[in-house]
């Protein structure tokens, strides 16, 4: 049922049907359902704060759900709270064309975004495949293929709205490029994973779009030549809008699936951006001229438009592939980074342990970035495998001087990794400054941290 | 005299020699000299701990000590302080190739670094034109010409170690591209102005040395056309790593200084990398006809090294043009940005408050960015009319969306600022932040934060 709610002077209502649990009672990689007590919609920053408000005065814990695309259970219910859904917060409030900035409600999604944002010439470059929410890209530090020229979230949020559990309002960075004006509270909440408050209006920089785009996809005997060519073109100085790995076995899945019949091979996809068509068609050159040193085996350049899609259509639709390789499999994909020399490591312990564990999985990523992904293709039964693999892939991660999460951020699956990244002196500082946002920790517990309540 | 400090187990001295108290008694922007208590210099991590330790055991506040460039009182004692001076922690400490990445010390300098990274080919952008250390420069999130391109401090500062009041030492970021692990604690020490801990060792990120670049130098009618050309420019895509505006009054300065026979007209400074010669070429070739386009009356392109230094001394010797024109000045820089669409406003507003200051001054900034300083000449009897001059333009760039500092950072003569630029709010959990890091508030007191003691 959906019912006023009982609490006085607020006239907000929280939804206990059945369809709105279930729908808030998941994430995307999440296996199961567990319900929160009730949700919130909010259409406004005064709903936010009502809903806050209800919180605080009857303990409530609250999730902020925007898409419910995180990865690693950021939005997923340990039961008790209530889930504060934005996703109807979804005007674009304001486009400043000579500022290069748009103001958004946090419901507002990439894909509403970008389509928004196409007749002015301009674009938001923050792509993490799913059409996520504005504000949960924010919370999770969200970035993906164009990062490495971009940036990410934290570099493309320039201020925004938090609204705290005690009803505060608070507006932290300014519409600007560059400030060294105290301390960075905007880039400290670009990346809480909603545990410090709700995000309720954000305003970000756009980019002029490209006028000219061309795509190498490239074929290497192995993993270890394949990241050595990146290197050697990272290194050139050839300006890169995307840089992605892909390896053989996500490679032979895309082409059986597509009908492609690409060689079974590791694979570079790049992508280059100019203004100018001389300036790219040099650029170009140069890249494939590296590629030619660095010993490939089949490289294809991708110019017009409909030759760019189906190039990267045989990157992105790598998870189709294995859904058609693995019908009836569960899906969860892993997210280490690493410094860029220990690429080849990492991709090559992956695979090990992945063979350890008996998983079927594709490995790929935005090596540019040296940001591995592993799709695992799963039965029921292999969840204990996986979780042991996930956690053996952490570890590595980190005894290749990496990071535990390269954009899907901690949410729950990670805790235990938060403290072997960071040491437990960082993360008890982290907890102390949790608690200077959010006192009584009301704010999505038990995500980032354990809850040392429960 | 400089003596054994009496303090039972520790061996380290503390400075009060004349010239020492002196050195460390002054920024680039103070008129006066004020002596801390004495001065230890560390040349080791376990130095910097031993001076915390005397620091917490004693209750003696602590200015962490680089170069002692900064701009806003950043390092200027009140008294009782230790002048903790890292700037012979000066060891490159590693330097991957592969990974872009150089690990040092804080006492490095940006020109020593330069120096080291050349013959590798690479090189670390973030230039604030002062040869500061690198600590000192991630402190304030330093930044400069090349900005727009490369990032500043924080977007290079991959991780660093941090020496708490408390004796202990955290290691915060990791050496990656991207992570989402945790709360950006990195982050918020990048600009923290020395008041969270001492910043004991940085990893940077560097970057490919340009193989081709070249120079512009273009006159306009008056300030709102060069803008509005620099407008043009940015939202073609051309990348720009540079986009300076200088005002007339500068431009005539440095031509009278340097005996050049420029117009007295604004001028943009603009400059482009690329990895090939026909990219280049095809870029400054949008970028020429979009300047005229754009109305501009006189314009210079830069080829050789010889060409590109001539040009940009120009710009870079404006500081010293303006002492030559008003010898025996005081001589005090300012640092406003605004959302781009605003720096007419802004110059015009610096011009105008200027004038009703009767305050002698070059405008010139990081236009690409929003980022405008005016460099005032002044005399001793001006001291109030430049304080008067100083807060009108905060708050003028306040009023204009915009912060009162865009590199310099708050020191003590923007405190006031930093407080209407965000709100009591905001400031209060600054201060909050501030505690879970120094609970009793020895690190550089006063600076960022009126210290309430006080």
């Amino acid at each position: 049922m959906s019912a006023p709610v009982n609490h006085p002077g607020l006239s907000f209502e929280i939804s206990r049907q059945q369809a709105d649990l279930d729908a808030h009672g998941r994430d995307e990689n999440s296996s199961s359902i567990v319900h929160p007590a009730g949700v919130v919609f909010a259409e406004s920053r005064d709903d936010v704060l009502a809903a806050l408000r209800y919180a605080r005065e009857t303990g409530t814990p609250v999730i902020p759900w925007g898409a419910g695309t995180s990865a690693d259970g950021q939005v997923v219910p340990r039961g008790d709270e209530l889930a504060l859904d934005v996703s109807q917060m979804d005007r674009v409030l304001s486009h400043s064309v000579e500022d290069m900035t748009v103001t958004v409600e946090p419901g507002v999604t990439r894909m509403q975004l970008d389509a928004h944002l196409r007749s002015a010439g301009v674009f938001f470059p923050v792509d993490p495949g799913a059409d996520a929410t504005l504000g949960g890209m924010a919370s999770t530090n969200a970035s993906g293929t164009t990062t490495i020229k971009y940036g990410g979230m934290r570099a493309n949020v320039l201020s925004l709205e938090l609204a705290l559990v005690d009803g505060r309002v608070l507006r932290l960075g300014r519409p600007v490029r560059k400030t060294s004006s105290g301390y960075a509270l905007k880039d400290l909440v670009v990346g809480s994973g909603g545990t410090l408050g709700v995000i309720s209006e954000l305003t970000l920089r756009v980019h002029p779009r490209p006028a000219c785009v061309q795509g190498i996809r490239a074929f290497f005997p192995g993993v270890e030549a394949a990241t050595r060519a990146a290197f050697d073109v990272m290194q050139s100085g050839v300006p890169l809008a995307r840089l992605e790995l892909v390896d053989e076995l996500a490679i032979g899945a895309v082409s059986r699936y597509l009908d492609l019949r690409l060689p079974e091979r590791p694979a570079l996809f790049l992508e280059l951006h100019s203004s100018t068509r001389a300036g790219l068609a040099a650029e170009v050159e140069v890249v494939v001229d590296l590629l030619g040193e660095a010993g490939v085996l089949d490289i294809e350049v991708a110019t017009t438009a409909e030759e760019l899609q189906q190039l990267w259509k045989s990157r992105h639709q790598i998870w189709y592939a294995l859904i058609a390789q693995y019908p009836g499999r569960t899906y969860t994909s892993t997210d280490s980074a690493v410094p860029l020399s220990r690429v080849p490591e990492l991709v090559e312990g992956a695979r090990s342990l992945l063979a350890e564990h008996r998983l079927d999985a594709a490995v790929f990523g935005h090596v540019g970035d040296g940001n591995v992904h592993t799709c695992v293709a799963h039965t029921e039964d292999q969840a204990e495998d996986l979780a042991l693999y996930r956690d053996a892939l952490s570890r590595l991660a980190l005894d290749l001087d990496g990071t535990c999460t390269g954009e899907h951020g901690i949410g729950t699956a990670k805790r235990p990794h938060l403290i072997a990244e960071h040491g437990e002196d960082v993360v008890e500082l982290m907890r102390l400054v949790r608690r200077t946002f959010d006192p009584d920790g009301l704010m999505n517990p038990g995500k980032m941290f354990e809850d040392r309540r429960s």
